[in-house]
C-alpha cells in the first residue's frame, strides 16, 4: 500500500509555500488532523524549530496541526504513531545523514509502504527513490550511506532544469550529470520540473501538475512524459 | 614547497580547452616534457583513454606529452616519478573515490607539497581543498571519505555562479548552498568564477585571471576579492 505525493518543490515562483498543492493535500491528508513533520533537511541552515513553525503556519490554513519529529523523545515511536507524514526540502545529504543516525530509515520506509499518507517536497521526495545520488545538493555532511527509502524503483531529480541554450557557463548541465550517473548506476531517473508531482496510490504512479517530466533510462535517449501519464512500469 | 595552478574550469565559452591558460601553463611546466594526467573524473562518462588522448592533443601544441595514470601498472610509482601533474575535471565524487581506492591520495598530496608543478581544473581543483564538500557535482558514487588533499587551508567552489536576479527557479542558489555548508563546517570557501585561477608558489596564493572571486567565511557576509590579490592568509 502506498499513498504519497512526491513533489519537485514546496514553492512555486510568485505563490506561497505549498499553495499550488493545496487541493491535492486536502485529499491526501483527508480526515487527518495532525501530521508528523521531518525538518532534518534544514533549508538555508534554519533550526528544526523555525522550520516546523513555518510549516505549521502553512498547514493551519487547512486546519491541520504539525508536530516536528525532533519534538519527540523517541523519533521511532513518533514515526510509528504518525497518521500522516511530511518531509520538507533543504539539503538531502543532511536529511539522509539524520535519518540514518536517528535510526528512522527503516521505520519510515515501512510506515510509507503500509499506506500512511506521505508528502515529500524536494529533498523529502529525493529520499523516496532508490538512492539519493541524483540530488542537486552540496555534500555538506558525509552520510553513512547513499541508499534511501526505495518507495519506488527509480530515482528522482527534483527541481529539474532544462539546459539553457544561451548559457556561456561551462559547468555541467543537469542532463550531463544524470548521464554521468548512468555510467555507474542502472536505475531510471525522473527529472521532475517545479510544479510537477507524482501521485502514488498503491500500484499506481501518475505524473501530475500539468508539466511534462523528463525521463532518463540507462543507455536510452532521454524522453518527455506528459502530465496525466503513468510511471507505474518504470524500473 | 608548492607550485600550482588551481583553475575554476578547463575551458571558457568560445575558446578551446586550456587556451586561456596557455601562457600560465608554459610557465608552470617550463622545462618539463612529460606530464602525468589523472583522468579519473571522466567528464560525461568518457573513458580514461578518450580523456587522456584529448588532453594530449591540447598539450602537444605546447610540445608536451601526456601520460595517463591508468596507463601505468603501479599508479603510486607513476605519481612518485612524475615531473608535472594535471588532474582534469568531471565528477568530483568519482575522482575522489578512485584516488582513495587506488591509494593515491597521500602520495599525490606529498608530491604536490614537495613542489612538483601541478595543474588542477574544476574537479582537479576541488580536490586541493580541505574537503570536496563544496563541489557542484552529483554523488554518483559513494567515496570512502570526503577529505581531500588540503594543499591549502580552505575549500574551492569551482564554476562559481552568481545568483540570477531574474530566475523563477526555486532550487538553491550557490550562495545558499555554501551558507548551508557553513552551518556545519568552519573552513572558508573560495568561489572561483570561470576564467579565474589561483597561482600558488610556495607560501603565496594569488588570484589570477582578471575576475574577482567571492569569498565565504563562516559567520561573515560573503565578499569579493579582486584579481591580483593574495589569499595567503585565508584559513
Amino acid at each position: 500500500m502506498r499513498n504519497c505525493i512526491i513533489a519537485s518543490t514546496s514553492t512555486l515562483h510568485g505563490s506561497g509555500p505549498l499553495e499550488y498543492l493545496q487541493e491535492a493535500l486536502n485529499e491526501l491528508f483527508e480526515g487527518i488532523n495532525e501530521i508528523l513533520f521531518i525538518p532534518y533537511a534544514r533549508p538555508g541552515g534554519i533550526s528544526h524549530d523555525e522550520y516546523t513553525i513555518g510549516v505549521n503556519n502553512i498547514f493551519k490554513k487547512i486546519n491541520k496541526r504539525i508536530m516536528g519529529i525532533h519534538m519527540f523523545e523517541d523519533p521511532l515511536e513518533a514515526v510509528k504513531n504518525a497518521k500522516g507524514i511530511y518531509t520538507g526540502g533543504g539539503n538531502t545529504f543532511l536529511l539522509v545523514d539524520q535519518l540514518y543516525r536517528k535510526g528512522v530509515i527503516e521505520p519510515l520506509k515501512e510506515k510509507i509502504l503500509s499506506g500512511t499518507p506521505y508528502l515529500g517536497t524536494s529533498a523529502g521526495s529525493n529520499i523516496c527513490g532508490l538512492t539519493m545520488q541524483t540530488t542537486n545538493d552540496m555534500p555538506i555532511v558525509y552520510p553513512p550511506n547513499f541508499r534511501t527509502l526505495g518507495v519506488f524503483p527509480f530515482n528522482i531529480n527534483a527541481h529539474y532544469l532544462d539546459p539553457d541554450p544561451n548559457s556561456k557557463h561551462k559547468g555541467e548541465t543537469r542532463e550531463t550529470r544524470i548521464k554521468e550517473f548512468h555510467n555507474l548506476n542502472p536505475q531510471p531517473v525522473v527529472g521532475l520540473r517545479e510544479g510537477s508531482w507524482l501521485r502514488i496510490i498503491n500500484e499506481d504512479i501518475v505524473l501530475e501538475g500539468g508539466l511534462s517530466a523528463r525521463i532518463f533510462e540507462q543507455n536510452k535517449t532521454p524522453y518527455e512524459m506528459n502530465s496525466g501519464n503513468s510511471l507505474s512500469n518504470l524500473h
